[in-house]
């Protein structure tokens, strides 16, 4: 997505240890107009499937899905991490590790929002290592519904995630690949 | 606002403690067509102002603000909990005690994100003891920024936190206001 490259290139910010931020219009203080191009785009992509519900995590991933839900006319749910005391007891449930953070949480969705006649559909602002859409993903298919695959903002296609759940079967459509970044030179994309 | 209080009185379940569970259209799951509707009422109450940003907090008030900002044409701004990584060090930042999780946590705002130029209005799904949108106000008064007011999806008329509010002389619109609730006659409004 075209747009999107430049406004990475434009805006975002390489930093140390493969940080890439893009808090000035996708994760922080969010362009929504931007947001309205990605939905698009990512509806585009899946034009040729039915989606019945999104799926996404909290926080990042939240924005862009509700936008983006907007062009498919289904709605969305929000996987949260760690128990809170808000949520009943009966939920899916899945462990990720984040790499960001440094540590490891569970991540949560109700039973009550995703059963076996749905279709889902994955939205998320970045692909990594892959450990939040692989923790998604491992939800749906406990949950018995199935997963139409995964539409990511950013990839950095040099890290394993995309590779690792495409060997899965998982289809993922991603908007920027990223080949490198280094503070130096900048970003490369491969798409 | 009609169609919300009607969905709260279908859809919501009122638990021990002062809890109200919207998590199958607000919070959880999220019902895009209703958000929308929402947005639209946001911008109505708030047409006599000059918006130039909208601000809210991390996780379950981003879906709702991102629908709305659309109807005012600014960019959304979402306020994080606790330090992250992949923030700079250079924040706004307000403590806030959450009743909900039983702690108390920093809330941080990039410096580069809100300035003294801004109107900024602030959305957040419910209003309760106020301890939330009363750190975001105390950001947006420390960056010198003006506050035009605060939209809240559903407002606890009975906790102190939306007459505090207005009694610091921040204008906030509800759009709806629980007078009581109770596990057995369910949700009354004020409003």
């Amino acid at each position: 997505m075209e747009l999107l490259k430049e406004r990475i290139l434009k805006d975002g910010n390489v930093k140390a240890g493969n940080v890439l931020k893009v808090d000035s219009f996708l994760n922080h203080q969010i362009d929504i107009t931007l947001l309205n191009e990605i939905g698009k785009e990512f509806k585009r992509l899946f034009s040729d499937v039915r989606i019945t519900k999104i799926l996404t995590i909290e926080a990042s991933g939240i924005g862009i899905t509700c936008i983006t839900a907007q062009y498919f006319n289904v709605p969305v749910v929000f996987a949260k991490k760690s128990q809170s005391k808000n949520i009943d007891g009966d939920v899916f449930l899945s462990q990720v590790k984040s790499y960001t953070h440094g540590m490891t949480y569970d991540v949560i969705v109700s039973k009550k929002f995703i059963s076996r006649d749905d279709n889902i559909l994955i939205i998320d602002d970045f692909l990594a290592n892959g450990c939040a859409l692989s923790g998604l993903a491992d939800i749906v298919r406990d949950s018995g519904a199935s997963l139409a695959g995964a539409g990511i903002v950013i990839e950095k296609g040099f890290q394993e995630g995309g590779k690792n759940l495409r060997a899965q079967g998982i289809r993922v459509e991603s908007l920027a690949i990223i080949e490198s970044m280094d503070e130096n030179t900048g970003v490369i994309f491969s798409n």
